[in-house]
Protein backbone atom coordinates (compact mmCIF):
# COMPACT_ATOMS: atom_id res chain seq x y z
CA UNK A 1 0.00 0.00 0.00
CA UNK A 2 0.97 3.60 -0.50
CA UNK A 3 0.28 5.89 2.45
CA UNK A 4 -0.69 9.60 1.06
CA UNK A 5 -0.26 11.80 3.39
CA UNK A 6 -2.23 15.28 2.62
CA UNK A 7 -1.93 17.64 5.98
CA UNK A 8 -4.23 20.56 4.25
CA UNK A 9 -6.80 18.54 2.08
CA UNK A 10 -8.96 21.18 0.52
CA UNK A 11 -12.96 21.22 -0.36
CA UNK A 12 -12.50 21.97 -4.47
CA UNK A 13 -14.72 23.45 -5.70
CA UNK A 14 -15.18 24.34 -9.33
CA UNK A 15 -17.38 27.51 -10.92
CA UNK A 16 -18.06 28.31 -14.55
CA UNK A 17 -18.80 31.10 -15.57
CA UNK A 18 -18.91 32.43 -19.41
CA UNK A 19 -16.27 35.13 -18.85
CA UNK A 20 -14.71 36.28 -15.53
CA UNK A 21 -14.68 40.50 -15.19
CA UNK A 22 -12.96 42.15 -12.27
CA UNK A 23 -15.23 43.67 -10.15
CA UNK A 24 -17.95 42.62 -11.71
CA UNK A 25 -21.10 40.39 -10.41
CA UNK A 26 -21.18 36.72 -11.65
CA UNK A 27 -24.01 34.18 -11.37
CA UNK A 28 -22.08 30.98 -11.17
CA UNK A 29 -22.83 27.44 -12.31
CA UNK A 30 -21.15 25.02 -9.96
CA UNK A 31 -19.22 22.73 -12.08
CA UNK A 32 -18.10 20.41 -8.91
CA UNK A 33 -17.34 19.72 -5.52
CA UNK A 34 -15.18 17.21 -4.65
CA UNK A 35 -12.02 16.24 -1.84
CA UNK A 36 -9.03 17.96 -2.72
CA UNK A 37 -5.34 18.50 -1.96
CA UNK A 38 -2.22 17.42 -3.60
CA UNK A 39 -2.23 13.84 -1.31
CA UNK A 40 -5.61 13.46 -2.02
CA UNK A 41 -5.13 14.02 -5.86
CA UNK A 42 -2.04 11.17 -5.56
CA UNK A 43 -4.70 8.89 -4.01
CA UNK A 44 -7.35 9.08 -6.59
CA UNK A 45 -4.64 8.87 -8.96
CA UNK A 46 -3.37 5.53 -7.72
CA UNK A 47 -6.68 4.07 -6.75
CA UNK A 48 -7.70 4.36 -10.45
CA UNK A 49 -4.19 2.62 -11.77
CA UNK A 50 -5.68 -0.20 -9.43
CA UNK A 51 -2.62 0.73 -6.69
CA UNK A 52 -4.03 0.05 -2.93
CA UNK A 53 -3.51 3.48 -1.71
CA UNK A 54 -4.58 5.39 1.59
CA UNK A 55 -4.75 9.07 2.86
CA UNK A 56 -3.70 10.35 6.20
CA UNK A 57 -3.88 14.37 6.90
CA UNK A 58 -6.46 16.87 9.58
CA UNK A 59 -9.59 17.14 8.77
CA UNK A 60 -12.17 19.43 10.63
CA UNK A 61 -15.35 21.26 10.45
CA UNK A 62 -18.26 21.12 8.18
CA UNK A 63 -16.17 21.56 5.12
CA UNK A 64 -13.82 18.62 6.59
CA UNK A 65 -17.11 16.51 6.85
CA UNK A 66 -18.14 17.07 3.26
CA UNK A 67 -14.69 16.50 2.06
CA UNK A 68 -14.34 12.82 4.03
CA UNK A 69 -18.18 11.84 2.41
CA UNK A 70 -16.68 12.80 -0.95
CA UNK A 71 -13.45 10.80 -0.01
CA UNK A 72 -13.15 8.05 3.32
CA UNK A 73 -9.62 8.81 4.48
CA UNK A 74 -7.54 8.40 7.83
CA UNK A 75 -8.07 11.85 8.60
CA UNK A 76 -7.09 13.09 12.43
CA UNK A 77 -10.28 15.17 13.38
CA UNK A 78 -8.96 18.82 14.44
CA UNK A 79 -10.99 21.88 16.19
CA UNK A 80 -10.23 23.84 12.52
CA UNK A 81 -12.29 24.21 9.51
CA UNK A 82 -11.02 22.45 6.68
CA UNK A 83 -10.17 24.83 3.98
CA UNK A 84 -11.47 25.44 0.75
CA UNK A 85 -9.99 26.38 -2.93
CA UNK A 86 -12.23 27.80 -5.11
CA UNK A 87 -11.36 27.64 -8.91
CA UNK A 88 -13.15 30.12 -11.41
CA UNK A 89 -13.20 28.24 -15.06
CA UNK A 90 -13.74 30.97 -17.85
CA UNK A 91 -13.69 29.69 -21.22
CA UNK A 92 -9.94 28.03 -21.19
CA UNK A 93 -8.18 29.62 -18.09
CA UNK A 94 -8.99 28.85 -14.33
CA UNK A 95 -8.29 31.67 -12.00
CA UNK A 96 -7.90 29.58 -8.07
CA UNK A 97 -8.44 31.27 -4.54
CA UNK A 98 -6.61 29.23 -1.87
CA UNK A 99 -7.64 29.36 1.71
CA UNK A 100 -4.43 28.85 3.81
CA UNK A 101 -5.93 26.23 6.25
CA UNK A 102 -6.71 25.64 9.40
CA UNK A 103 -4.54 25.86 12.58
CA UNK A 104 -3.35 22.67 14.16
CA UNK A 105 -2.77 22.80 17.79
CA UNK A 106 0.45 20.55 19.38
CA UNK A 107 -1.94 17.82 20.80
CA UNK A 108 -3.31 17.21 16.86
CA UNK A 109 -0.11 17.33 15.73
CA UNK A 110 0.88 14.37 17.88
CA UNK A 111 -2.17 12.93 17.29
CA UNK A 112 -1.96 12.69 13.93
CA UNK A 113 1.88 11.36 14.36
CA UNK A 114 0.17 8.70 16.43
CA UNK A 115 -2.12 7.64 13.60
CA UNK A 116 1.12 8.09 10.85
CA UNK A 117 2.87 5.33 12.62
CA UNK A 118 0.13 2.95 12.64
CA UNK A 119 -0.55 3.22 9.12
CA UNK A 120 2.96 3.09 8.50
CA UNK A 121 2.70 -0.47 9.01
CA UNK A 122 0.71 -1.65 6.20
CA UNK A 123 2.52 0.73 4.04
CA UNK A 124 5.57 0.23 1.60
CA UNK A 125 6.14 3.50 0.71
CA UNK A 126 4.93 7.07 1.56
CA UNK A 127 3.88 10.45 -0.16
CA UNK A 128 4.18 13.84 1.31
CA UNK A 129 2.80 16.42 -0.73
CA UNK A 130 1.49 19.89 -0.48
CA UNK A 131 1.51 22.68 1.71
CA UNK A 132 1.83 22.67 5.33
CA UNK A 133 -1.29 24.17 7.70
CA UNK A 134 -0.91 26.80 9.96
CA UNK A 135 1.06 26.36 13.28
CA UNK A 136 2.19 22.34 11.86
CA UNK A 137 6.15 22.15 12.14
CA UNK A 138 7.51 23.26 9.42
CA UNK A 139 10.32 20.21 9.82
CA UNK A 140 7.02 18.23 9.35
CA UNK A 141 7.95 15.95 6.81
CA UNK A 142 11.65 15.59 7.80
CA UNK A 143 9.87 13.79 11.47
CA UNK A 144 7.91 11.73 8.94
CA UNK A 145 10.48 10.33 6.77
CA UNK A 146 12.27 9.69 10.07
CA UNK A 147 9.49 8.14 11.27
CA UNK A 148 8.91 6.15 7.91
CA UNK A 149 11.71 3.79 9.23
CA UNK A 150 13.85 3.10 5.86
CA UNK A 151 10.81 3.17 3.88
CA UNK A 152 10.80 5.06 0.53
CA UNK A 153 9.55 8.63 1.21
CA UNK A 154 8.89 10.88 -1.65
CA UNK A 155 8.19 14.24 -1.27
CA UNK A 156 6.74 17.09 -3.19
CA UNK A 157 6.43 20.20 -1.80
CA UNK A 158 8.35 23.85 -1.54
CA UNK A 159 9.88 26.63 0.83
CA UNK A 160 10.54 26.06 4.02
CA UNK A 161 9.26 22.59 3.74
CA UNK A 162 10.80 21.13 1.35
CA UNK A 163 14.58 22.78 2.74
CA UNK A 164 13.77 20.93 6.08
CA UNK A 165 12.82 17.39 4.53
CA UNK A 166 16.11 17.60 2.75
CA UNK A 167 18.29 17.03 5.72
CA UNK A 168 16.21 13.47 6.29
CA UNK A 169 17.24 12.15 3.47
CA UNK A 170 13.77 10.96 1.45
CA UNK A 171 14.46 8.76 -1.26
CA UNK A 172 12.88 11.26 -4.09
CA UNK A 173 12.13 14.59 -3.87
CA UNK A 174 9.99 15.72 -7.04
CA UNK A 175 9.21 19.75 -6.81
CA UNK A 176 8.54 21.64 -9.92
CA UNK A 177 11.80 23.82 -11.03
CA UNK A 178 10.23 27.22 -9.40
CA UNK A 179 10.18 25.58 -6.37
CA UNK A 180 13.23 24.24 -6.57
CA UNK A 181 14.89 27.07 -7.72
CA UNK A 182 13.40 28.98 -4.48
CA UNK A 183 14.65 26.46 -2.17
CA UNK A 184 18.40 26.39 -4.12
CA UNK A 185 18.23 30.76 -4.50
CA UNK A 186 19.19 30.93 -7.75
CA UNK A 187 18.35 29.80 -11.25
CA UNK A 188 18.75 26.74 -12.71
CA UNK A 189 17.60 24.22 -15.39
CA UNK A 190 15.27 21.02 -14.15
CA UNK A 191 17.99 18.74 -14.39
CA UNK A 192 20.58 21.31 -12.63
CA UNK A 193 18.43 21.45 -9.71
CA UNK A 194 17.40 17.66 -9.72
CA UNK A 195 21.21 17.43 -8.97
CA UNK A 196 21.72 20.15 -6.31
CA UNK A 197 18.76 18.94 -4.60
CA UNK A 198 20.72 15.54 -4.14
CA UNK A 199 23.36 17.09 -2.96
CA UNK A 200 21.48 18.72 -0.33
CA UNK A 201 20.07 15.04 0.87
CA UNK A 202 17.43 13.76 -1.37
CA UNK A 203 18.78 10.09 -2.42
CA UNK A 204 16.79 10.70 -5.97
CA UNK A 205 15.91 13.72 -7.26
CA UNK A 206 12.75 14.35 -10.30
CA UNK A 207 12.08 18.11 -11.17
CA UNK A 208 9.22 18.48 -13.73
CA UNK A 209 9.14 21.73 -15.62
CA UNK A 210 6.04 22.14 -16.84
CA UNK A 211 5.40 21.51 -20.95
CA UNK A 212 9.24 21.04 -20.75
CA UNK A 213 9.05 17.47 -19.52
CA UNK A 214 11.05 16.72 -16.63
CA UNK A 215 14.64 15.90 -15.30
CA UNK A 216 16.01 12.82 -13.07
CA UNK A 217 18.89 12.67 -11.31
CA UNK A 218 19.29 9.16 -9.31
CA UNK A 219 21.87 7.07 -7.83
CA UNK A 220 21.97 4.95 -11.44
CA UNK A 221 22.18 7.96 -13.50
CA UNK A 222 20.31 11.15 -14.99
CA UNK A 223 17.94 11.39 -17.30
CA UNK A 224 15.73 14.16 -19.71
CA UNK A 225 12.40 13.28 -19.93
CA UNK A 226 10.12 14.94 -23.00
CA UNK A 227 6.46 13.40 -24.16
CA UNK A 228 6.32 14.70 -28.37
CA UNK A 229 2.39 15.17 -27.60
CA UNK A 230 1.10 17.97 -26.54
CA UNK A 231 -2.18 18.08 -24.49
CA UNK A 232 -4.32 20.96 -23.54
CA UNK A 233 -6.36 21.41 -20.71
CA UNK A 234 -5.73 21.72 -16.43
CA UNK A 235 -2.17 20.92 -15.64
CA UNK A 236 -3.18 21.56 -11.43
CA UNK A 237 -3.07 17.74 -11.08
CA UNK A 238 0.22 16.97 -13.48
CA UNK A 239 2.68 17.22 -10.22
CA UNK A 240 0.31 14.84 -8.28
CA UNK A 241 0.25 12.09 -11.37
CA UNK A 242 4.03 12.33 -11.62
CA UNK A 243 4.26 11.68 -7.75
CA UNK A 244 1.77 8.87 -8.23
CA UNK A 245 3.32 7.34 -11.17
CA UNK A 246 7.05 7.38 -8.95
CA UNK A 247 5.49 6.16 -5.71
CA UNK A 248 4.01 2.72 -7.40
CA UNK A 249 7.56 2.81 -9.26
CA UNK A 250 8.93 2.61 -6.01
CA UNK A 251 6.89 0.19 -4.82
CA UNK A 252 7.26 -1.91 -7.35
CA UNK A 253 10.90 -2.12 -7.71
CA UNK A 254 10.83 -1.21 -11.34
CA UNK A 255 14.05 0.43 -12.91
CA UNK A 256 14.27 4.39 -13.10
CA UNK A 257 13.80 4.38 -16.89
CA UNK A 258 10.30 2.47 -17.04
CA UNK A 259 9.63 4.56 -13.98
CA UNK A 260 10.22 7.74 -15.57
CA UNK A 261 8.47 7.13 -18.83
CA UNK A 262 5.48 6.12 -17.27
CA UNK A 263 5.32 9.04 -14.63
CA UNK A 264 5.62 11.26 -17.96
CA UNK A 265 3.07 9.22 -19.68
CA UNK A 266 0.67 9.97 -16.47
CA UNK A 267 1.75 13.34 -15.84
CA UNK A 268 0.07 14.28 -19.08
CA UNK A 269 -2.20 12.24 -18.88
CA UNK A 270 -3.66 14.19 -16.06
CA UNK A 271 -3.47 17.35 -17.70
CA UNK A 272 -6.53 16.14 -20.26
CA UNK A 273 -8.94 15.83 -17.51
CA UNK A 274 -10.58 18.73 -16.18
CA UNK A 275 -10.38 18.28 -12.85
CA UNK A 276 -7.16 16.91 -10.47
CA UNK A 277 -6.73 13.71 -9.41
CA UNK A 278 -7.25 11.69 -12.06
CA UNK A 279 -5.57 10.66 -15.59
CA UNK A 280 -6.73 10.05 -19.13
CA UNK A 281 -6.29 6.37 -18.57
CA UNK A 282 -6.08 5.11 -22.70
CA UNK A 283 -4.27 8.66 -23.21
CA UNK A 284 -1.39 7.30 -20.49
CA UNK A 285 -1.01 3.77 -22.74
CA UNK A 286 -0.53 5.91 -26.05
CA UNK A 287 1.37 8.27 -24.50
CA UNK A 288 3.82 5.92 -23.19
CA UNK A 289 5.33 5.09 -26.43
CA UNK A 290 6.08 8.48 -27.18
CA UNK A 291 7.85 9.50 -24.19
CA UNK A 292 11.56 10.34 -24.72
CA UNK A 293 13.88 9.23 -21.82
CA UNK A 294 17.33 10.37 -22.58
CA UNK A 295 20.30 9.16 -20.29
CA UNK A 296 22.69 12.46 -19.62
CA UNK A 297 25.89 12.73 -19.01
CA UNK B 1 -42.72 43.24 13.86
CA UNK B 2 -40.95 43.03 10.38
CA UNK B 3 -40.90 40.14 8.26
CA UNK B 4 -38.10 39.62 6.37
CA UNK B 5 -38.60 37.35 3.48
CA UNK B 6 -34.72 35.37 1.89
CA UNK B 7 -36.15 32.62 -0.18
CA UNK B 8 -32.44 32.42 -1.05
CA UNK B 9 -29.83 33.34 1.32
CA UNK B 10 -26.63 32.77 1.15
CA UNK B 11 -23.54 31.94 3.03
CA UNK B 12 -20.95 35.26 2.15
CA UNK B 13 -17.26 34.38 1.78
CA UNK B 14 -15.40 37.47 1.56
CA UNK B 15 -11.54 36.74 0.25
CA UNK B 16 -8.82 39.01 -0.14
CA UNK B 17 -6.14 39.30 -2.17
CA UNK B 18 -3.80 41.75 -2.63
CA UNK B 19 -4.63 41.93 -6.34
CA UNK B 20 -6.80 39.80 -8.51
CA UNK B 21 -5.33 38.62 -11.63
CA UNK B 22 -7.46 36.41 -14.07
CA UNK B 23 -6.03 32.51 -14.58
CA UNK B 24 -3.92 33.15 -11.96
CA UNK B 25 -3.82 30.98 -8.66
CA UNK B 26 -3.90 33.07 -5.09
CA UNK B 27 -3.73 32.34 -1.50
CA UNK B 28 -5.67 34.25 0.36
CA UNK B 29 -7.13 35.78 3.50
CA UNK B 30 -10.80 34.84 4.43
CA UNK B 31 -11.73 37.37 5.73
CA UNK B 32 -15.43 37.20 6.54
CA UNK B 33 -17.95 34.34 6.43
CA UNK B 34 -21.14 35.27 7.19
CA UNK B 35 -25.14 34.85 6.73
CA UNK B 36 -26.21 36.83 3.60
CA UNK B 37 -28.67 37.38 1.07
CA UNK B 38 -30.96 40.38 0.22
CA UNK B 39 -33.90 39.56 2.99
CA UNK B 40 -30.83 38.52 5.69
CA UNK B 41 -29.03 41.90 5.35
CA UNK B 42 -32.66 44.11 5.97
CA UNK B 43 -32.95 42.42 8.90
CA UNK B 44 -29.68 42.87 10.16
CA UNK B 45 -30.11 46.94 9.62
CA UNK B 46 -33.58 46.86 10.90
CA UNK B 47 -32.20 45.01 14.20
CA UNK B 48 -29.49 47.18 14.78
CA UNK B 49 -31.94 50.24 14.52
CA UNK B 50 -33.53 48.59 17.29
CA UNK B 51 -36.31 47.89 15.03
CA UNK B 52 -37.86 43.82 15.40
CA UNK B 53 -36.96 42.36 12.59
CA UNK B 54 -37.20 38.40 11.66
CA UNK B 55 -36.09 36.09 8.81
CA UNK B 56 -38.19 33.43 6.74
CA UNK B 57 -37.07 31.06 3.82
CA UNK B 58 -35.25 28.01 2.95
CA UNK B 59 -31.90 26.61 4.47
CA UNK B 60 -30.62 23.25 3.79
CA UNK B 61 -27.43 21.03 3.95
CA UNK B 62 -24.16 21.78 5.63
CA UNK B 63 -23.81 25.97 4.20
CA UNK B 64 -27.53 26.34 5.70
CA UNK B 65 -26.49 24.95 8.70
CA UNK B 66 -23.68 27.37 8.87
CA UNK B 67 -25.82 30.06 8.25
CA UNK B 68 -28.59 29.33 11.04
CA UNK B 69 -25.35 29.10 13.42
CA UNK B 70 -24.59 33.01 12.58
CA UNK B 71 -27.61 34.07 11.79
CA UNK B 72 -30.63 32.29 13.83
CA UNK B 73 -34.14 32.44 11.86
CA UNK B 74 -37.64 30.99 11.07
CA UNK B 75 -35.98 28.79 8.34
CA UNK B 76 -37.86 26.03 6.35
CA UNK B 77 -35.17 23.65 6.19
CA UNK B 78 -34.96 22.18 2.63
CA UNK B 79 -33.13 18.63 1.48
CA UNK B 80 -30.92 21.03 -0.63
CA UNK B 81 -27.80 22.57 0.19
CA UNK B 82 -27.93 26.27 1.03
CA UNK B 83 -25.84 28.79 -1.53
CA UNK B 84 -22.63 29.97 -0.97
CA UNK B 85 -21.58 33.98 -2.69
CA UNK B 86 -17.90 34.52 -2.78
CA UNK B 87 -17.08 37.94 -2.96
CA UNK B 88 -12.85 38.67 -3.65
CA UNK B 89 -11.56 42.11 -2.51
CA UNK B 90 -8.75 43.13 -4.01
CA UNK B 91 -8.33 46.91 -2.75
CA UNK B 92 -11.09 48.70 -3.96
CA UNK B 93 -13.02 46.73 -6.01
CA UNK B 94 -15.17 43.29 -4.94
CA UNK B 95 -15.24 40.46 -7.74
CA UNK B 96 -18.13 38.22 -7.15
CA UNK B 97 -19.37 34.95 -7.58
CA UNK B 98 -22.65 33.75 -6.38
CA UNK B 99 -24.06 30.44 -6.53
CA UNK B 100 -27.78 29.98 -7.85
CA UNK B 101 -29.05 28.44 -5.10
CA UNK B 102 -31.23 24.72 -4.32
CA UNK B 103 -34.06 23.66 -6.14
CA UNK B 104 -36.83 23.68 -3.92
CA UNK B 105 -39.40 21.21 -4.24
CA UNK B 106 -43.43 22.04 -3.94
CA UNK B 107 -43.86 19.94 -0.85
CA UNK B 108 -40.71 22.44 0.73
CA UNK B 109 -42.70 25.72 -0.93
CA UNK B 110 -45.90 24.63 0.80
CA UNK B 111 -43.80 24.52 4.24
CA UNK B 112 -42.77 27.35 3.56
CA UNK B 113 -46.70 29.03 3.04
CA UNK B 114 -47.16 27.36 6.42
CA UNK B 115 -44.51 28.82 8.15
CA UNK B 116 -44.81 32.27 6.59
CA UNK B 117 -48.77 32.49 7.60
CA UNK B 118 -48.02 31.73 10.82
CA UNK B 119 -45.28 34.50 11.24
CA UNK B 120 -47.86 37.13 9.53
CA UNK B 121 -49.93 36.93 12.83
CA UNK B 122 -47.29 39.17 14.81
CA UNK B 123 -45.93 40.95 12.22
CA UNK B 124 -47.00 44.48 10.85
CA UNK B 125 -44.82 44.52 7.69
CA UNK B 126 -43.64 41.96 5.04
CA UNK B 127 -40.64 42.53 2.81
CA UNK B 128 -39.69 40.61 0.09
CA UNK B 129 -36.54 40.32 -1.11
CA UNK B 130 -33.79 38.87 -3.45
CA UNK B 131 -33.72 36.29 -6.05
CA UNK B 132 -36.34 33.27 -6.29
CA UNK B 133 -34.24 29.64 -5.61
CA UNK B 134 -34.67 27.42 -8.56
CA UNK B 135 -38.16 25.60 -8.94
CA UNK B 136 -40.25 28.08 -6.91
CA UNK B 137 -42.85 29.81 -8.21
CA UNK B 138 -42.18 32.40 -10.29
CA UNK B 139 -45.69 34.39 -9.25
CA UNK B 140 -44.17 33.81 -5.23
CA UNK B 141 -44.05 37.30 -4.11
CA UNK B 142 -47.12 37.67 -5.60
CA UNK B 143 -48.54 34.35 -3.58
CA UNK B 144 -46.71 35.88 -0.17
CA UNK B 145 -48.37 39.71 -0.94
CA UNK B 146 -51.94 38.32 -1.62
CA UNK B 147 -51.49 36.30 2.09
CA UNK B 148 -50.30 39.25 3.78
CA UNK B 149 -54.09 40.03 3.96
CA UNK B 150 -53.76 43.49 3.95
CA UNK B 151 -50.23 44.10 5.56
CA UNK B 152 -47.92 46.31 4.15
CA UNK B 153 -45.69 44.43 2.09
CA UNK B 154 -42.25 45.87 -0.03
CA UNK B 155 -41.08 44.07 -2.84
CA UNK B 156 -37.34 44.34 -4.11
CA UNK B 157 -37.23 42.08 -6.88
CA UNK B 158 -36.25 41.83 -10.59
CA UNK B 159 -37.43 40.27 -13.67
CA UNK B 160 -39.95 37.96 -13.74
CA UNK B 161 -39.95 38.03 -9.46
CA UNK B 162 -41.13 41.38 -9.82
CA UNK B 163 -43.25 41.30 -12.89
CA UNK B 164 -45.37 39.00 -11.18
CA UNK B 165 -45.18 40.84 -7.95
CA UNK B 166 -47.14 43.60 -9.15
CA UNK B 167 -50.07 41.80 -10.24
CA UNK B 168 -50.97 41.47 -6.20
CA UNK B 169 -50.78 44.86 -5.94
CA UNK B 170 -48.23 45.07 -3.51
CA UNK B 171 -47.59 48.76 -0.86
CA UNK B 172 -44.36 49.27 -2.33
CA UNK B 173 -41.95 47.90 -5.17
CA UNK B 174 -38.28 48.78 -4.20
CA UNK B 175 -36.01 47.78 -7.28
CA UNK B 176 -33.21 49.85 -8.77
CA UNK B 177 -33.14 51.51 -12.17
CA UNK B 178 -31.38 48.74 -13.88
CA UNK B 179 -34.32 46.01 -12.61
CA UNK B 180 -37.20 48.39 -13.20
CA UNK B 181 -36.25 49.21 -16.88
CA UNK B 182 -35.56 45.60 -17.64
CA UNK B 183 -39.23 45.12 -16.40
CA UNK B 184 -40.56 48.07 -18.21
CA UNK B 185 -38.84 46.56 -21.58
CA UNK B 186 -37.43 50.29 -22.21
CA UNK B 187 -34.56 52.82 -20.92
CA UNK B 188 -36.50 55.04 -17.87
CA UNK B 189 -35.31 57.82 -15.77
CA UNK B 190 -35.88 56.65 -11.47
CA UNK B 191 -38.86 59.20 -11.37
CA UNK B 192 -40.01 57.89 -14.77
CA UNK B 193 -39.45 54.16 -13.78
CA UNK B 194 -41.30 54.80 -10.83
CA UNK B 195 -44.09 56.13 -11.96
CA UNK B 196 -44.80 53.50 -14.73
CA UNK B 197 -44.47 50.97 -12.14
CA UNK B 198 -47.33 52.30 -9.80
CA UNK B 199 -49.35 51.65 -13.45
CA UNK B 200 -48.51 48.07 -13.36
CA UNK B 201 -49.84 47.49 -10.06
CA UNK B 202 -47.66 48.88 -7.21
CA UNK B 203 -49.16 51.38 -4.77
CA UNK B 204 -46.27 53.60 -4.46
CA UNK B 205 -42.68 52.65 -5.93
CA UNK B 206 -39.17 53.99 -4.83
CA UNK B 207 -36.39 53.37 -7.48
CA UNK B 208 -32.88 54.01 -6.65
CA UNK B 209 -30.24 54.76 -9.14
CA UNK B 210 -26.89 54.74 -7.82
CA UNK B 211 -24.81 57.50 -6.72
CA UNK B 212 -27.79 59.83 -8.62
CA UNK B 213 -30.20 59.26 -5.70
CA UNK B 214 -33.51 57.87 -6.30
CA UNK B 215 -36.85 58.70 -7.30
CA UNK B 216 -40.73 58.15 -5.35
CA UNK B 217 -43.59 57.76 -6.82
CA UNK B 218 -46.67 57.37 -4.52
CA UNK B 219 -50.17 58.18 -3.50
CA UNK B 220 -49.16 61.51 -1.62
CA UNK B 221 -46.70 62.50 -4.66
CA UNK B 222 -43.73 62.28 -6.40
CA UNK B 223 -40.16 63.17 -4.88
CA UNK B 224 -36.25 62.77 -6.10
CA UNK B 225 -34.02 62.24 -3.05
CA UNK B 226 -29.92 62.73 -3.02
CA UNK B 227 -27.30 62.97 -0.50
CA UNK B 228 -24.67 65.69 -1.56
CA UNK B 229 -22.04 63.72 0.37
CA UNK B 230 -19.87 60.98 -1.76
CA UNK B 231 -19.30 58.20 0.51
CA UNK B 232 -16.61 55.33 -0.95
CA UNK B 233 -17.18 51.82 0.00
CA UNK B 234 -18.92 48.88 -0.98
CA UNK B 235 -22.28 49.53 -2.29
CA UNK B 236 -23.61 45.72 -2.23
CA UNK B 237 -25.88 46.34 0.82
CA UNK B 238 -27.20 50.03 0.29
CA UNK B 239 -30.47 48.44 -1.26
CA UNK B 240 -31.30 46.63 1.38
CA UNK B 241 -31.00 49.16 3.75
CA UNK B 242 -33.27 51.12 1.75
CA UNK B 243 -35.76 48.76 1.96
CA UNK B 244 -34.87 48.29 6.06
CA UNK B 245 -36.02 52.32 6.16
CA UNK B 246 -39.08 51.98 3.81
CA UNK B 247 -39.87 48.62 5.68
CA UNK B 248 -39.71 50.45 9.10
CA UNK B 249 -41.34 53.95 8.20
CA UNK B 250 -44.59 52.22 6.70
CA UNK B 251 -44.77 50.08 10.36
CA UNK B 252 -44.47 53.79 12.00
CA UNK B 253 -46.97 55.43 10.13
CA UNK B 254 -44.76 58.39 9.32
CA UNK B 255 -44.84 60.33 5.89
CA UNK B 256 -43.50 60.07 2.66
CA UNK B 257 -40.84 63.29 2.73
CA UNK B 258 -39.24 61.80 6.28
CA UNK B 259 -39.55 57.93 5.24
CA UNK B 260 -37.39 58.91 2.32
CA UNK B 261 -35.05 61.07 3.88
CA UNK B 262 -34.00 58.16 6.26
CA UNK B 263 -33.97 55.70 3.82
CA UNK B 264 -31.59 57.83 1.47
CA UNK B 265 -29.68 58.39 4.68
CA UNK B 266 -29.66 54.70 5.94
CA UNK B 267 -28.61 53.58 1.99
CA UNK B 268 -25.31 55.76 2.34
CA UNK B 269 -24.59 54.92 5.13
CA UNK B 270 -24.33 51.27 4.32
CA UNK B 271 -22.08 52.11 1.82
CA UNK B 272 -19.33 53.30 4.76
CA UNK B 273 -19.24 49.44 6.42
CA UNK B 274 -17.50 46.80 4.66
CA UNK B 275 -20.15 44.13 4.29
CA UNK B 276 -23.48 43.94 3.40
CA UNK B 277 -26.10 44.66 6.54
CA UNK B 278 -25.01 47.07 8.31
CA UNK B 279 -24.79 50.67 8.51
CA UNK B 280 -22.55 52.90 9.73
CA UNK B 281 -24.90 54.62 12.06
CA UNK B 282 -23.24 57.68 13.56
CA UNK B 283 -22.73 58.73 9.31
CA UNK B 284 -26.86 58.01 9.33
CA UNK B 285 -27.75 60.54 11.86
CA UNK B 286 -25.18 63.13 10.14
CA UNK B 287 -26.73 62.65 6.59
CA UNK B 288 -30.09 63.16 7.38
CA UNK B 289 -29.16 66.79 7.66
CA UNK B 290 -27.90 66.52 4.32
CA UNK B 291 -30.07 64.79 2.56
CA UNK B 292 -32.47 66.58 -0.43
CA UNK B 293 -35.90 65.39 -0.73
CA UNK B 294 -37.79 67.48 -3.43
CA UNK B 295 -41.18 67.28 -4.83
CA UNK B 296 -41.83 66.34 -8.43
CA UNK B 297 -44.51 68.08 -10.45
Amino acid sequence: MILCVCLNPALDITYRVPALQAGASHTVHVAAERAGGKGVNVARVLTQAGVPATVAGFCGGRTGEALTRDFPAEFTPIRGETRRSVAVIDGASATVFNEPGPSVDFAEWEAFLGSYQALLDGSEVVALSGSLPPRVPVDAYAQLTRLADGRPVIVDAKGDALRAALDAGPAVVAPNRHEATSVLGHAATALEAAQELRKMGAADAVVSDGAAGFAASTVDGCWRISTPRVVRGNPTGAGDALTAALADGLRSGREWPEILCRAAAWSVAAVAVDHAGEIDEALAAELQSDVEVRPCP
